[in-house]
């Protein structure tokens, strides 16, 4: 506090904010969804009534837990886990290196190889260290399932890892398969929701669950780790005297937001994942259209609401400026990699272009008009930063 | 989803809980502050502007981008540190034990050994692990500074920690004195503000700081962890790729929350201080009127808002509780370990009573006649537990 504190710079007023963002049309919702106004709702009610410490003895206290609670069981309810078996983290990424890190240590003994596919989170990958077997992918993006079993089967593999679809191109992923096998190995799997938390149902066969509240329009500051009954995990942090069995004490008003805007969202998940479908079936047929441009990703077995492309002798960064100039929010590359402007790894994995490549990830109450007016709007903005490129030389 | 997903329980109304709250007395300010009115504005505000991924190149990734930026910049003078220096993290635990691990990580050529006081928050014991080089208390609280610098010269002396204040009792401890000795001895020092943020000027001579912004009224999910810039510090944890030099991406509306609420309780810190001071004293003169009641923590040297007392004869809790049915929130022990019910290690440490303790933290905002409720009503809760404890034998 010895240096001086002036108001906080750059903090948008409601109304100029507000006429911007209704003009505008995002459409980059495969990992980050627009608040759900259910879900913004309980985070108000919840920050008045839930901000104590739910460790506390007091009526304040008390009532946080409640709430607390609450989320807890209705978001287990929502993944299909038992209550008790979820634990609220500080943030995705955080329950990933708990889920991976937890299983290194409780199995310690048995080695520290970790199978995983090639297109896994980078957070998987990071965890999972120099013990990391990585399962090649076919050009849809679907992992081996033979090879996948086949590593299984070799001495000192502690953990399998496998996510349930692929946030960057929409590809679903064999877990079931995968599942069958893991449990025939008796090593066990960690499955990443999230992509399709929200969207799809949780696939059976899992020992341990991650999931992404962001990716159904849930606050962030949270991450969701489930770790089943009868599996072997243990804290790899330092311990601590939190509410959880991981270290510190998760957000009440984050949780509840969490709980009720999935409520929400899974009320209208079936309906909604028709009305996506057919609307990302546009999306990849004008794509599919543009010169010199590639969809990605299982054109079937996928989530219903990406769709992912990349166009021939132009850098992706600069069609998302030209989208983002025309009113459309999108996303190119990898979600975890565009701000270090590294070619993802999950479509090098594929073994399609990297360059030039665009995602998009529909919010679920998007509407028809907006995407007719993307599809409108893309075939010129990609020639537009092709004719400039040309122009540069 | 594959359980039922019914509605979230135990959700309050608006207006059954407000009645509730309005007629309540929240003294346990000492680590949870209520939310401030402007932090409150500020999350929402940010909810609906800043909800996007800040590291994405849309106008909605980059406005998001703005808002952590202005946050981190207003946190950062707020407390005293280079805006480059401040680091976002998912919890103050996050922050302690990443402080910890990666000074432990850089430095791991020098030894594992880390000198700290006592009385530090269980997170620095539990980071520190085996290599905790505990240094003693007086009965007042304060570390016994000789000794940590004479620590600080022995081989291995990989990090030092100190507390600006400790949070159970409010004792300031001798943090300039402290950190002279640590430069001379080349130890790089850990200043841990959880209890005094936002409350009182940050010491100088630290070399990393951690900070609690829910112990000045910011929602929870957020954590602050400062490095100094000529500090050797690296990550402990497996990378990824957010914005931070710690895993995962902090929430942005919780960030811009805790830098307009410290802004607000700053503007008013020094008035505040002079006022609590005055409360606080009331209590301290109240509770050792009471027979058989100890008031402990440095009577001089100490933070504004804390009064901390131990009682003779009867659990801590049970008073909590006879408070709470009157109407009033305190806390009991430690803040820490309330909900595991073993004796503080702060009192421990300190060598005075465990049992029968008693701790309240008054808000910025409390009124004199909640301070003179609380002060008529205190006397006659400690007599009704005795009575009914010695009634039942």
């Amino acid at each position: 506090m010895a240096r001086e504190t002036g108001p906080v710079t750059s903090f948008p007023t409601g109304t100029g904010a507000a006429q911007r963002r209704d003009s505008r049309i995002y459409l980059d919702a495969a990992t980050v969804t627009p608040p759900h106004p259910a879900g913004r709702e309980a985070l108000i009610a919840a920050l008045d009534e839930g901000w104590a410490d739910p460790r506390r003895l007091h009526a304040e206290g008390r009532r946080a837990r409640l709430l607390l609670d609450g989320a807890r069981e209705a978001l287990a309810a929502a993944l299909g886990t038992r209550t008790e078996e979820l634990i609220f983290t500080g943030s995705h990424v955080e329950a990933v290196h708990a889920a991976v890190l937890g299983t290194l240590k409780a199995r310690h003994r048995t080695g520290d190889r970790v199978v995983l596919s090639a297109v896994e989170h980078s957070a998987v990958l990071q965890a999972a260290g120099q013990g990391a077997v990585p399962i090649g992918v076919d050009r849809l993006g679907r992992v081996d399932a033979e090879a996948f079993t086949e590593s299984l089967r070799s001495p000192g593999v502690a953990l399998a890892c496998l996510q349930s679809a692929n946030g960057e191109v929409g590809t679903v992923q064999p877990v079931t398969e995968v599942a069958a096998a893991a449990r025939a190995a008796a090593v066990p799997l960690l499955v990443d929701l999230a992509a399709s938390a929200g969207r799809q149902p949780t696939p059976s066969g899992w020992d341990l669950l991650v999931a992404d509240p962001r990716s159904w329009g849930a606050p962030g500051g949270l991450g969701l780790l489930a770790v089943g009954a009868n599996t072997r995990w243990t804290s790899a942090a330092p311990g601590d005297d939190g509410t959880e069995r991981v270290p510190g004490t998760p957000s009440v008003p984050a949780a509840l937001a969490a709980a009720v805007s999935v409520q929400a969202v899974l009320a209208d998940a079936e309906r909604s994942d028709a009305r996506l479908r057919a609307l990302t079936a546009r999306i990849r047929a004008v794509a599919a259209e543009i010169p010199d441009t590639e969809v990605v990703g299982d054109p079937d077995h996928r989530l219903p609401h990406v769709v992912t492309f990349s166009c021939l002798y132009v850098d992706g960064e600069a069609i998302v400026d030209e989208l983002d100039r025309a009113g459309f929010a999108v996303g190119s590359g990898s979600a975890c990699t565009a701000s270090t402007l590294q070619p993802s790894h999950v479509l090098a994995a594929m073994g399609v272009l990297t360059q030039g490549n665009l995602r998009v990830g529909l919010p679920p109450g998007v509407g028809e008009a907006e995407v007719a007016a993307f599809c409108a709007a893309l075939p010129g903005a990609v020639q537009r930063v092709r004719a400039f490129l040309e122009a540069e030389g």
